[in-house]
């Protein structure tokens, strides 16, 4: 903070209290139109594959929110009771989204994507990116359709995000929650310890079994030899390889709902193969995530830059447990599980349910959600260097010596007819603006074009176009002279081609990742 | 309502409320598509000004907005006190922005716009378009210029967004804080009662002068003699013969503010002569804007399409009073002031001045909000018929004979290779999809292309490409047989082609309207 600022700020303290309420933040500036280029980039993904966007009010009524997040419900922020309805901000976007379906039955089906802010009156923690108010990025595919088609599309639509925004390695965590059932039961588990079990292994991509067991014998009191079958399997990962041991195993295979479960996996992989998925998979048998409302495959994607610690590293705050029944698909920035975890979802075919109060109000749907703001924080140092302030592409200036009357309208005549041709320009905001200032203030939002307005080139019907930045001995550093009548096309052609240059550089990039991703190698950062 | 939906809904009530809050909905479907499109063009346009955009938090600490409303401060959402500070959901967006503004002190120029949901608790009219959470579209330019240059700018801006979604004709009245308080000096109006008779002026849109007249005489108490004098000048509007028919008497321009008005009024003409904004201008002495905080010029637009009441015929309903102090800048919906306005705003040079606690914090700013709702009231029709429910470009479907496999592996792998080379494509989610199935779903959603695989075809490494909706007859309208290996180019190539020929015909009608803007001729609606 500027000390001009900090001072303001104090000052404001004794009159009027100058802050964003706790736990909000304003955006601004490059981070504004980086976070803008992170959800352009995912927008375009969901459009190609046919998605649509509904938009929910910011409020619910608060029987809509009561009775989906268990203890969590303590977190929710409630508007004042003012006379009328009893309302809540929202807390996720799937609820809403589960309320809408359950709404509008003549909706039987819907790719639907859904980038808003949500709201928990949690302990903010700034700096880690944990906000009171803060933004998801969900998508669903509901409906009744054929096994494993949208599941597998949910995860092709995964990878073509994550290498869209260039995140560099990431692994794909799935498993399935009929198999992590099937697990628990023939592992022995009691039916009433399966949630709390499923939410200690859950831990395991950050503390070693060693301690996962410890908290599932001595906190949860399960027998020792009941966990110690459930270590023979849960350590297990790996891919397609691990389908086939596991299908070889008939003490698993004969239970029925990790036959299921493997059943559907093994589908599963057959389309993920055609969607070149596979080799970003990890079919982890301790991933269980916390939410109860997940009935099918369920998956969390970790990338490299935001890794959790290496198992056996003891982390150095406590963990705080996590309630098993917090319905947050979002939860990268939770300590306790999934760390590191940038995007997270699963099936769940009986939330609209619980709105439509029948069995033929239920909507089976799959979905994802997008952690935006730990994608901004892994981001945000690669793409500053390749925003601007702003998008202008020509900065309208002028000059002259002596008597100089500053070609205002001169300046504004060039300006109209650039925005009349669709060009994005500027020019100062001064009657007589001195040059320097002008290139200052072009160069400041890196404008990539002057056009210099001198009076004695305007009495011959010509001006100047600088391109900015070239270096030393350019055949055009001082720039290029023109008709004014054919200023409009000779400067489009200019930015053209300048746009062009910089699209070759980054499809070239692109291709690269492409190649990589083809070949089934490991993609390196960009 | 389908019959089923409203059944639902009545249904649900017994159990669980399931509605959207009063005076909230949910955006979806093509109305969703639409209000994407308008905001696309208006942000496009405010880009090609260089304009930036910030996003504040959806509630402020409830001082921040304490004391900025006058009586409409009742209309505020508060949070629930839950403990911790105290805050009410935002009310509109020129007092986050002015918070902004004082927090930040080195930045001391922007332009910027932002467009977001703001919250009034007003007694809502959902079909009026008068919600509890609805849209602002606003922009302002913040900094010390040269007089009327970002003025003109912000002016320009309007009728470039206005002619970019083709709504028609339309007006921009326009007049000055300090013509109008100078004028009612003139007539000798007391201090006290500026305010309250500018309020009475203001309603002249759509109350015949006698009216007018008695409300400032019999309610307000205003001399007969004063009124008179009044109305000799606030009837007047016109282009610049207005201006010089005013600047001739010398009643008005010995008056030190009618005259100070005056000269920013002759500077902004002549820059709005240049940016060929005139013709659309109506400067009118009755336009006054309910707002305080206006300190230079005010302008509120008009359409045809949302045209007030002609003169002299009494709305049916009661005339609601709008407090002076509200501080709404869209106040298109309210029936008072302004009924048709689709945009308003004017210059505030003092407003961030109350936050800084500081004569130095002070930032001038002119800015201008924009009705989403009310627009896209008036172009949701024209435009319905212009979007397709998504923006996927081909289908890829698949059909056979006995025994037919249903090709979901052959499907799947098509729809990578497209999805790979960024074409927007679908699939159906069943494994044996039926023909006419498959073409109906397209169809449904308006997609452009269908590429059809066949067993036999497929075996000879060929698919169909067959473009939807061509007349009988036509060559193609069995589709074109291509090798495989050529389809991604040869689809390419097709979209490429017919997107190219739609976009000829929008900017043949976009020549069309520019054409006659720059001739000065009214443009019609396209």
């Amino acid at each position: 903070m500027a000390p001009k600022e900090k001072a303001v700020k104090e000052k404001g303290k004794g009159m009027l209290n100058l802050k964003v309420p706790k736990g909000t933040k304003d955006w601004e500036g490059k981070d504004m139109i980086i976070r803008d280029k992170i959800f352009g980039t995912i927008t375009d993904v969901f459009k190609r594959h046919g998605a649509v966007t509904i938009d929910t009010p910011v409020f619910e009524l608060r029987e809509v929110l009561t009775g989906k997040y268990g203890e969590d419900s303590k977190l929710i922020y409630d508007l004042a009771d003012q006379g009328g309805e009893i309302c809540s901000l929202r807390y996720d976007l799937t609820v809403p989204f589960a309320r809408w379906l359950a709404m509008n039955p003549s909706i039987q089906s819907i790719k639907r994507y859904h980038i808003a802010k949500v709201y928990r009156r949690d302990q903010p923690a700034m700096t880690k990116g944990r906000m009171r108010e803060f933004y998801q990025c969900d998508f669903d595919i509901a409906g009744v359709y054929d096994p494993m088609l949208p599941d597998a599309e949910i995860l092709r639509i995964t990878t073509e995000i994550l290498d869209g925004l260039n995140l560099g390695t990431y692994t794909i965590k799935i498993n399935h929650r009929q198999i992590l059932d099937g697990l628990f039961q023939i592992c022995g588990v009691p039916t009433d310890k399966i949630r709390t079990i499923s939410s200690a292994v859950d831990k395991l991509d950050k503390s070693p079994w060693e301690e996962v067991r410890k908290e599932m014998v001595d906190e949860k009191g399960l027998d020792p030899a009941v966990a110690d079958k459930i270590g023979e399997y849960v350590l297990k990962k790996g891919g397609r390889n691990l389908l086939v041991e596991l299908l070889k195993d008939e003490t698993l295979t004969s239970n029925e709902s990790f036959a299921a479960g493997l059943k559907d996996m093994g589908l599963l992989f057959d389309y993920l193969e055609i969607f070149n998925v596979m080799p970003k998979l990890s079919f982890d048998l301790s991933l269980a995530r916390g939410l109860d409302y997940y009935t099918g495959i369920i998956y969390e994607v970790v990338t490299e830059a935001s890794a959790p610690p290496a198992k056996g590293h003891k982390s150095k705050k406590p963990v705080k447990a996590v309630d098993p029944n917090d319905p947050d698909a979002d939860r990268s920035n939770d300590d306790s599980i999934g760390v590191g975890s940038i995007a997270a979802g699963g099936r769940y075919d009986e939330l609209v349910g619980m709105f439509a109060n029948s069995a033929k109000g239920q909507v089976p749907c799959v979905g994802i959600s997008f952690g935006v703001d730990r994608i901004f924080s892994i981001t945000k140092a690669k793409m500053l260097a390749e925003v601007r302030a702003n998008e202008v592409d020509v900065f309208v200036m002028a000059f002259g010596g002596k008597g100089f009357t500053g070609l205002v309208k001169e300046r504004m005549e060039v300006c109209r007819m650039l925005w009349d041709a669709g060009v994005k320009a500027e020019f100062s905001y001064k009657v007589k603006p001195k040059l320097p200032q002008q290139f200052a203030a072009a160069d400041k939002n890196g404008v990539p074009f002057a056009i210099v307005l001198g009076e004695d080139e305007m009495k011959e019907g010509k001006v100047k176009i600088k391109e900015m930045g070239l270096p030393e001995g350019h055949p055009d550093k001082n720039g290029v002279d023109v008709e004014l009548v054919n200023l409009v096309h000779e400067i489009k052609k200019r930015i053209a081609t300048k746009k062009e240059l910089e699209s070759d550089k980054v499809s070239v990039l692109a291709d690269d990742v492409a190649k990589v991703v083809l070949d089934g190698e490991k993609p390196t950062a960009v």
